[in-house]
């Protein structure tokens, strides 16, 4: 620990391309209670959205780091939101988005959860059981229609189709910038250290990035978002 | 790490109490996937199961550590088996059951997963849906059905009714020994680093223990195995 923060303090300081932005990131699963044992989930380990939490604060932004369960360690410097379902997810991001210049939602979010949760633990049965699911709501959606002047990130994580997703994502949601990736590919996805993005842009085009580790692809992004904050300054 | 060894080294050594005895434990939660991202699982983390596994080493037990996903390291020193599905953790526990002298399901297996599991991530849509579930196998009856010798140790995590669930646990699976707690209790349960259980025994008795650390509740219930496995020898 003493050793990370005589490093840190030593190390050659990134130019400030940030300073002055309120960069709201989400990051990890949610969790959608079914019961107080039993959850729904998905993959997520938070790693891709802590990373770019911490690019974004080496930039010099002012960052708010909204997660779902994970086991990581938040980075030092940076506004910590702990949540659990979608709901609350929700909740968070729209505490702090009037007040943010962007938004990158790196978080999985449930689309479904139970309709029901129980108070005590389900006890089984005998035979079958539907789980009767609804929509949660859809965050990117909401805040691609709320937008004053954020610039909106979202990220796409699909196992096929990924290029028709995206930009279909692009367009339904309102967001400035796609990153898209392909989970079911080796070197990409949940869990690894390592990531393989696209990234969709709103006039077309899209741009490949390489086998990268997820700081790397972080700064990648970072740059993106300084890039699209240049431009619209203009 | 090497403090850690060295400690170990020199630590007054137990009594080996179990030395010679095969000893199975299952911990953790199961992941039952609906698609490649989403799953279903549980609140278990693993804790009291990694705990009981110490504490059989301790006692000179040859150990076979069973674990859905976890955050967890296992004891140096155990013979380790990662598994997901509730399908995966009945493989392996019957892959090693003849030879045990011992099992502990401390496991917190899913009782429902999903009756299809999509090879691609199921895309959402609009309105509701039901996810059809069907029982997994029973785990803990079907070692009840089968034992020939082996010493059974059931756990039961129950939000009501703790008693009457553990006592039909006994019977109905041939279990020789449920450890029972609420999980919904303060200080018990899913998660954090201490217990409050009860111990279910054949004859209709039982034993509160307080609230313990999971490691002293491990061990008070590693006693209580020693004693089960002396009576039986008889």
């Amino acid at each position: 620990k003493i050793v990370e923060l005589v490093k840190e303090h030593f190390a050659p300081k990134k130019e400030q391309l940030l300073g002055g932005e309120k960069i709201v990131i989400t990051a990890g699963p949610t969790r959608e209670n079914i019961d107080p044992v039993r959850f729904f989930s998905n993959r997520s380990t938070g790693k891709m959205g802590y990373a770019l939490a911490q690019a974004a604060k080496d930039l010099g932004a002012d960052v708010t780091l909204i997660s779902g369960p994970t086991n990581l360690t938040p980075p030092t410097g940076v506004t910590f939101v702990e949540v659990e379902s979608a709901a609350n997810m929700l909740d968070a991001v729209m505490n702090v988005f009037n007040d943010a210049s962007v938004v990158i939602k790196s978080a999985a979010v449930a689309d479904y959860h139970p309709k029901v949760t129980f108070g005590q633990k389900m006890k089984k049965k005998d035979g079958d059981l539907a789980i009767e699911m609804e929509r949660t709501t859809d965050i990117l959606k909401t805040l691609g229609q709320k937008k004053d002047g954020q610039l909106l990130v979202g990220f796409a994580a699909e196992t096929e189709h990924v290029e028709e997703y995206a930009m279909k994502k692009l367009q339904t949601k309102n967001a400035d910038l796609i990153v898209a990736n392909n989970v079911s590919t080796e070197g990409a996805g949940f869990g690894g250290d390592t990531n393989i993005v696209t990234l969709f842009y709103k006039d077309g085009h899209h741009q490949d990035l390489p086998l990268l580790s997820k700081k790397d692809v972080s700064e990648r992004i970072m740059n993106e978002v300084v890039n699209l904050l240049k431009e619209r300054s203009k």
